[in-house]
């Protein structure tokens, strides 16, 4: 009988897990140096909070289930539902902002293909409770710092702003906005026609509306371009608190660029809105997205303005591997430790737990004999091999080091200083 | 409408997230020290894993579900099935042994009691392909060793032998021993008593049946006094091979008892069994178990030794506790950077963002004016404040020790050295 992993899910043998763990360690650190804390929710929810954010049209691409309690439960397919329900519950009363941050896995039924898997990990933040522009650029100074500390060269940050949108849709009549973001998301362009001509827009603000999802570039150029296209007083403020944005992240030295047909294709984002696009890798290429948003109300608490966003952290690891980045830690090769017979396994033991306490150790665990005890070490990467033989009566060991091949035998009171100053 | 979290399920804030990294991170240091590499599966596998390792009577507890290509998926409810499956399917090739290890969650449908969750955490090990003495003693040394890293102090190891259960049991003319090994593991002697009779085994074989999984203590005393109970041959030679064991533990320091009754409940051991107790948690106290079995054929591969164990993360996380182990890092309480009005705002992030190259810092975020974010600064635990004003176009700061309330005015190329060297 075979037994097969699910379709769309992956096994993660020990070199990829290094990888893995490197970069989560490394987006780990920036998020906590920027002070944010981790929070961890339970792999499934109830499904009303997922639809409640997402809209019932979710539910197909999710992996649902009834408990033995009748409960009807879904796989997260997301993380911001959940942590949002988390604050709701238990932090709405402390001091804001509140500042979290969550690395985990996700699923969703899809079909898999490169860069799309049924479980895959996002790694994210949420800042709740801080309204000002400075708080915006912190969140995007924060997307952009993991990238750069992680070293990918190949990616490029688009900002735009769905208040922008939102306010632009209103002037023209429409306050249904949820399909026309989705739209312009998608990039579905004859429908967002189609649907302008149904609810009446004028082809002139048609034309207007088509020039403002499709303006990007530079910072001053594109925003100043919406100035001159607007007299509206409300999307002149919009676009001064756009700017105020910019102008900080400007100071930070963060690299973008302005994009307003960036719409994300979720309801609840209300201004600054980003994503990080990973050229190489195709149709997958985008890596991180966010914006601000406010969700609290959603899930029974008080409307709070909040900023977040997720990367993809599977297309993240896709990407460095493209870019050539070595994801890793310089490699510690450790000690193999070899009884030359069975007599001499104790000492081994002994040495091996001795030298545990300051370096990665083995002891050979197949009783091989020596030369082929000693092959498999220098095949697995061990930088030194520790013999046990006769001479551990005289408190001796050889010592050899399986790069130079160079072989010395020692007392046994010198070898960690053997080990640890090692000259290769 | 409120949105609750799944019954038996919890969420975890920053306070426990990091005391529960921080115990994994000693977990992971000492698995990698061993020589063991990460391995980790998808969070749900095909039902019939699962139940060809554990059996039909585990269904009830299991989280099951149907996706919508019509596959009957399980939430796991334990790793060694799914990693000997991946072993099988992807590392039988490789040479021997292989050192694998996970930490990762698992579910299991139950009335959540304290220590009892729907969603908990194990980590644990396999070591695969290794028959020797000297694999089984390093398998417990590694288990001793993480919850001696980890610095509790409350816990006992008790170690027993199925293959003495099996090969007594055999003797007793009985095969089908699934049934009598699960009730050695809960400890229903009455109804043991009922079924050695039921299988006909005389009063004396009974009598000598009930003393054997009696036996607790000492080991030479223990391990003599099976010896002197039995002539059997193939018992005898399960002795040595047991004490061989017991020798290289014992020259290990590890502290343990020998204890027969331990029979770990599942049919796939073969020999050496083991288990930790923290008594103080009561009727869960056991927070690890382990031994040697065989599992790969029945997953299809090629039979091969294996020895392993599974540490429940929740509760040594409660054993810690109960113990009164500080469990989590010594923090940096960072820095908290205050702009006094808006038009500092800039500067203030750009000193912020210079700041976390190398120390945790964040900057007030809600315009509280400098009185308000000191306090806050100082409530939520920062060490300095640096506080961002007028005197920034001099190039110079005010730093404040917020412990020992003591403020000086500084040029901002000498922040970095008072911020690292900083006297308290």
């Amino acid at each position: 009988m075979e037994f097969t992993r699910p379709r769309g899910t992956r096994d993660f043998f020990p070199e990829e897990m290094e990888k893995r763990r490197w970069v989560e360690a490394k987006i780990r650190n920036t998020f906590e140096n920027f002070g944010y804390g981790e929070i961890l929710t339970p792999t499934f929810e109830h499904i009303n909070l997922i639809t409640a954010k997402s809209g019932e049209d979710i539910v197909e691409h999710l992996y649902t289930f009834v408990d033995r309690g009748k409960r009807k439960l879904v796989l997260r397919p997301e993380l911001t539902a959940p942590v949002m329900r988390a604050y709701v519950n238990e932090l709405q009363s402390q001091a804001k902002p509140v500042k979290l941050y969550y690395i985990a896995n996700c699923f969703r039924y899809e079909r898999p293909q490169s860069g799309r898997y049924r479980e895959f990990w996002q790694a994210g933040i949420e800042l709740i409770g801080s309204p000002g522009a400075e708080a915006e650029a912190e969140v995007i100074a924060l997307a952009y710092t993991i990238l750069k500390n992680l070293n990918l060269k190949d990616f490029t940050m688009h900002i735009g702003n769905i208040g922008l949108l939102r306010k632009f849709l209103k002037n023209l009549g429409i306050t249904e906005q949820s399909n026309f973001l989705a739209l312009i998301d998608k990039k579905e362009h004859d429908e967002l026609e189609k649907q302008l001509k149904f609810y009446g827009v004028k082809a002139e603000d048609r034309k207007l509306f088509f020039k403002i999802i499709s303006l990007k570039g530079n910072t001053r150029e594109t925003v100043t371009r919406v100035r001159e296209l607007f007299q509206d007083r409300e999307i002149l403020k919009e676009m001064d608190r756009f700017e105020e944005t910019l102008n900080y992240i400007d100071n930070l030295g963060v690299d973008y660029s302005v994009n307003f047909g960036i719409a994300r294709g979720l309801d609840y984002y209300t201004g600054m809105v980003f994503e990080i696009y990973a050229q190489k890798l195709g149709a997958e290429k985008q890596i991180c997205g966010g914006g601000s948003y406010s969700l609290t109300e959603t899930f029974g608490g008080k409307a709070t303005p909040t900023c977040g966003f997720a990367i993809g952290f599977d297309r993240l690891i896709l990407a460095l591997d493209k870019d050539g980045v070595k994801a890793g830690s310089d490699n510690d090769h450790g000690v193999y430790v070899i009884p030359v017979s069975q007599e001499f396994i104790a000492y081994a033991m002994k040495i091996t737990s001795d030298i545990r306490e300051y370096k990665v150790c083995e002891m050979e665990l197949k009783r091989r004999k020596l030369g082929k005890a000693l092959s498999y070490a220098s095949k697995k990467g061990f930088e030194y091999a520790v013999i046990v033989g006769e001479e551990i009566t005289d408190s001796k060991i050889s010592l050899k080091n399986l790069i130079s091949k160079e072989q010395v035998e020692i007392d046994i009171s010198q070898m960690k200083t053997a080990l640890t100053t090692g000259h290769r």
